[in-house]
């Protein structure tokens, strides 16, 4: 066999609460404006109280609410897929599984917290969402959650986006939800992630009937997303293996990386790989301090690996890994000596996401070439030594719609950031 | 439980054959000169033997070889999905049960042929296939075979596609195909399907090491798509259901509609149903009589319902159904009343695909709209009778390479042809 499934009844029914397993306690998000610790309170304009608990749980296992599976169970729970093409083009003794997180409407794995988010906002009285977006890849798992549960949902798509890739546009559009370029108040800009938060955080800040929802970096979405990993070990013991050696997945806010290797981080024998991108390395090249989440400064200081919260890296197609700081959750296991994390530039990243396509079919999102040359390169360590490692990697979406990028690569227009 | 998956071992390893259990035997195909029945040495230019004793073959089951097996189980068996939440927004009492075959790595049905008809090639030799393509589909189907079997792939697109559709060339060239427009001798032409068949016949006619590849009609490709019904089966026992009720799939050249439908033939109490656009009515319109394959009298005449080989239907989105002929197999069917066949203007179908998008989530290819509007309207009879029948549609491809299309009709700018 080289598929390992799960029935829809097998679905994992709660959440891996990492916060209290970690060796050292998180240190509090910091109020903006006073720098003291914030409470529930501060958050409530912006989030449901549902949410904020899980922000803050010290529970290892939190409930997943029975409207949230029935939805989850249109994809999920994923397949866990053994790449034997791949290890043989390779000449690895290494045993490759991908978790394929690419199956969900989205295309991605971001649907995984876009569905209990939703949730726990309508069961609150909201009946509108906002979020911002930047290719738009978290705009259609919001979309898609919020038509699910028939709210409203404003996506504020970063312009030099929603001029210039009208598709996941569509996507959004085709699932109900109003998208407009931003900044909203200045055509003439090409607008940045920093000043869609804003558009999407006034909006929602405004209005009674309207949350905001935020698509990685958080501990509550990082706890939603441990699905992946939860199902993948169950998956593993399916297939014969005692553990992985290895997980590895791509790193921008961190949360299908954090999906995937939470469930496991108890385990010590687990090794835990972040790949980030060479032209973003927050985690390989920042400083451990606290900062602002966004570019503007409005947002709650976080301790976490930086750049510096004014850090504008440059135009990679792996859209979804330009961010200048990374999850909390992430930053304390790399600085505790947990995780590792190593950084690729893009070239490296398409040859691998190429050499996938050929060998297992799939054509993987920018965003998963890397975890895919991470893989690749664990594999062909092990045919140096003669290892059998059992490696486990994240695909966290497909490529379908970043086919431009292939074209640049594949005509030598790629530049190599 | 809503989806209903088999492993990977139990995939089908034999292909059902419909030839020995028609009702009426077929007429056989004539030469375009001669007009009398052609024997397998007309058709060695261009297939190898192991397909056109398929062509012609009497057998009840034909055995898919190890290696095709091997290339299929990357995406194969394909989950049967029970469509919960649609059933829930009709208020119907039917049961409705969808394929998927949009998780092949083509992201359609085709891959189901494109293998074995690689496989066979290079079995026999060849290290070289040649086919046309309009949108796409068919070409990034091969060019994933191809690469799979180390052959050369080369796809002769028709120039409109080529130049205003060119996210599946990109696929393809990422499979690593060779992709030109065509008519290759006139950069002026917009070209056409017929124009694209003659120049990938006349490239393989004039190479040794080259043979020409189709993607329906033929009754080979039909027997290769027969393990989507043959899973089907076996997924509906899972779910507890003796047999569907009827059987329903959109219908250009008819393979993925003879996929689904020809392994419940036998079975006179499942009603099989054929769905084509009303821009281009084949099967409900056309006459049965022989005429050629391609627009322009190249191929054997076959015996089909036809608009007329010269027909040229309207631009439709569903550019899959844009077809003036049927298979030979699905035309007898229809002509002995053993199927059926509706057709429906594209603006019906797409209201279904959206509502399907909205319900459970996928966003279909316009071609699965037309299975997806004749499923959703027999949901909608059982709504008025109050029968409990078992649906069964063929969720034949996604719509993520054809959201120009969703556009159009969300902004009222779909001609409803």
């Amino acid at each position: 066999m080289i598929r390992f499934d799960l029935t829809t009844d097998q679905i994992p029914t709660a959440w891996y609460n990492a916060l209290p397993d970690l060796a050292e306690p998180l240190q509090p998000p910091l109020h903006p404006g006073t720098r003291e610790p914030i409470g529930p309170d501060d958050l409530t304009p912006l989030f449901p109280m549902g949410l904020i608990a899980q922000e803050m749980s010290t529970d290892a296992w939190i409930d997943i609410p029975g409207e949230v599976l029935d939805i989850l169970r249109l994809w999920r729970p994923t397949p866990l897929v053994r790449a034997t093409r791949l290890e043989k083009y390779l000449g690895t003794p290494a045993r490759i599984y991908f978790k394929d997180e690419s199956v969900s409407p989205a295309g991605s794995h971001k649907p995984n917290t876009a569905v209990p988010q939703a949730f726990y906002n309508k069961a609150e009285g909201m009946t509108r969402l906002t979020t911002e977006t930047g290719a738009g890849q978290w705009g259609t798992a919001l979309s898609f959650a919020c038509r699910q549960f028939d709210m409203e949902c404003k996506v504020y798509m970063v312009r030099s986006s929603y001029e210039q890739k009208p598709y996941r546009k569509i996507i959004m559009e085709t699932w109900g939800s109003e998208v407009v370029p931003s900044p909203v108040d200045d055509p003439s800009s090409p607008g940045s992630l920093g000043l869609a938060i804003s558009d999407a955080v006034r909006d929602a800040a405004g209005r009674d009937d309207s949350h905001y929802s935020l698509g990685s970096v958080l501990n509550h979405v990082l706890l939603h997303q441990t699905v992946i990993g939860l199902e993948a070990r169950e998956q593993l013991a399916l297939a014969g293996e005692t553990r992985p050696d290895v997980v590895i997945a791509s790193c921008g806010g961190g949360s299908n990386l954090g999906g995937i290797a939470l469930p496991f981080m108890t385990d010590p024998e687990v090794r835990l790989v972040a790949v980030e991108p060479a032209s973003c390395p927050t985690l390989t090249e920042g400083r451990f301090e606290y900062d602002f989440g966004d570019s503007v400064g409005m947002t709650p200081l976080m301790p976490m690996y930086t750049l510096g919260h004014d850090f504008m890296p440059p135009t990679i197609h792996a859209g979804g890994l330009r961010y200048h700081g990374d999850s909390p959750i992430i930053s304390n296991l790399v600085q505790t000596g947990r995780m590792e994390a190593m950084a690729y530039q893009q070239g490296k990243t398409f040859e691998a996401a190429v050499t996938f396509a050929n060998t297992e079919g799939k054509i993987p999102a920018p965003e998963t070439g890397h975890a895919i040359r991470a893989a690749i390169d664990e594999a062909l360590a092990c045919k140096e030594t003669g290892e059998e490692k059992v490696i486990l990697f994240n695909y966290s979406g497909h490529g379908l719609l970043d086919l431009a990028a292939y074209d640049d690569y594949l005509h030598d227009r790629l530049i190599d950031a």
